[in-house]
């Protein structure tokens, strides 16, 4: 087996299709669900790729996800609205969602959705990319099962509840902030781990609170949010217009697909959308976020050979590079999905 | 004259508002900012708090604000608004959208007000406190004189733009998160100049970008952002929401006042507003913040002594304590404020 392979997105689309739809999805939802995946992919985002289709296809195979949900989209006003994902796919659940809000904006020039009974949703960016692709603001975020203690505390009641906000720009890159909230990702602990390193202090503590520089014990405890308590409160805010505002599940109660992938998971997710030439015209709107754009990448840079970047426009160039030379894949993965694609567990 | 005054909210409100009417505000304009700043103080956010009257009343006589500016409020939709401030007083720009915000809430659920040509408006958090008491969710923010380099940058491009997230319990205290983007305070760090101390690694760089100890050379620098990258791309964030969509400056293109005090700042902020029980229904709503304050303030405490609070909680402890006991100002800044309370300059 090759160590990595290069595949076409269109080809990439419809393996990924044929995986979700194999393992009992709805065409319309492996289409989304599909599609969310594979941006992340091009965005080089490869934690919330198609390395995502194993655990989608394991959980739809178990029952923990159901692939041929009802996702309802209720209008509660003009610009307010609720979905309950029925326990489907999270990016279908979230793209029903984000297409019922960007319908409202062209009608009122903002919205505010909020998502229960949903699941993991990928990565956030595809989703801000899509708002910004319409023209459209965009502050996101979901919820997601705890891994981070409330600041002061020694228990994980927190998910790193990732959020986005994204402006569009008149032409690409758009701004595309995405970050979640501890100071670094779980998976970067799990590969220390599995690397047999060590991690350095100030991303985790042990299970009895105390700094570690250990993987393995930094796994059995929990990760530190980035800036101390104003990490802590910005997760707790996304959980609230994610989970509280939607009816959804949080904090707590929100079912680890990580323990327990044959029940629901119960996330909740929020989009709100504002169409900002509404507000300011579209001349004058492009030129001031044009300008924004100019006085940010015109940073003289720390590091001449680093130019200084707009938030997201790494991964929008990398997307644009992955377009049009393929996307790059490791060759086990890759494996996995072709077997997931003809019907097969994954070897 | 003694260390420290302990004076009445309502007096030293009264003492506000004589102090801004003799150097020249309007009536309700210096009703609207006396009463944002003693809520400043009386959250024990001393920086933020009738302080600030030395700096305001200076420039209202230096022409620098306008305290009888034509405040107006230009509807753009059902559930959208510009607020041109006219160069006033940030807290009366800044309340007149709170206003007007709070009213399309009403009728709609939810609101989008930006704010352009305004000035300092004070500390978030008494904003989002009236939200919440209004039974509103907030997202609100302003971006400010620049003191951050963006992220990989050596020039300081971004203001250490707050933010603030509220969200109405039924009792209080509500969710209040209030930050800034810096790892800390400015204030602190003339604090530790003013000492003769030094400042923690990770604070500030210096002039040429190069990490510090020293707090002249990190007034001389500029700050870091909390989360690197993260608070970086946040405030960027705020300063779309708050400078670009609501038509005001933004980044560099703001004045700073404490090198031009005779100049208008073209200050931007915004409010998003949101009706929490239009969402979810009343009795779901309550019920559910309920749950999520007491699983968050549950959390077992990594010191026993100081329990896990909610964010802001500390502030409205402080405040009902300041409601019962008083406002305890430094008797030296009481006195500036009685001089100009009566018409005379600051001594």
């Amino acid at each position: 087996m090759p160590a990595t392979v290069t595949i076409a997105p269109d080809d990439l689309r419809a393996l990924a299709v044929a995986a979700l739809t194999a393992a009992g999805a709805a065409q319309q939802h492996a289409d989304w669900t599909a599609d969310i995946l594979v941006e992340g992919d091009l965005m080089g985002l490869g934690t919330h790729g198609v390395l995502r289709l194993l655990l989608y296809c394991e959980r739809l195979g178990l029952g923990g996800i159901d692939g041929a949900a009802t996702i309802a989209v209720e209008r509660k006003a003009p610009s307010l609205a609720l979905v309950d994902g029925d326990n489907g796919l999270g990016p279908a659940v979230a793209m029903s969602a984000l297409e019922a809000g960007l319908a409202m904006v062209a009608d009122t020039g903002i919205a505010y959705v909020g998502c229960r009974n949903s699941n993991h949703l990928g990565a956030l960016a595809p989703y801000g990319l899509k708002a910004c692709e319409r023209g459209t603001v965009m502050i996101g975020g979901t919820n997601a099962s705890t891994t981070i203690a409330p600041w002061g505390g020694r228990e994980a009641r927190l998910g790193n509840n990732p959020m986005t906000i994204a402006a569009p720009c008149p032409t690409a890159p758009h701004f595309l902030l995405d970050m979640a909230m501890s100071v670094a990702a779980r998976g970067k602990i799990r590969q220390a781990r599995d690397a047999g390193g060590s991690i350095p202090e100030g991303w985790a503590v042990d299970a009895a609170g105390k700094p570690t520089t250990d993987p393995v014990a930094a796994l059995g405890g929990f990760l530190l949010p980035f800036g101390a308590h104003k990490g802590s409160g910005l997760s707790q805010a996304v959980d609230l217009l994610s989970g509280v505002l939607s009816g959804a599940r949080f904090l707590t109660d929100i079912t680890a697909w990580t323990d327990f992938p044959e029940q629901p998971s119960g996330t909740g997710h929020f989009f709100l959308l504002i169409d900002p030439r509404r507000l300011l015209g579209g001349e004058a709107y492009d030129a001031a976020v044009t300008r924004f754009r100019s006085l940010v990448q015109g940073t003289p840079a720390a590091d001449p050979a680093q130019p200084v970047q707009l938030p997201g426009e790494r991964e929008q160039r990398r997307r644009d590079k992955a377009l049009r030379e393929g996307i790059v894949l490791p060759g086990d993965l890759m494996a996995k999905i072709e077997a997931l694609a003809s019907g097969q567990a994954a070897p």
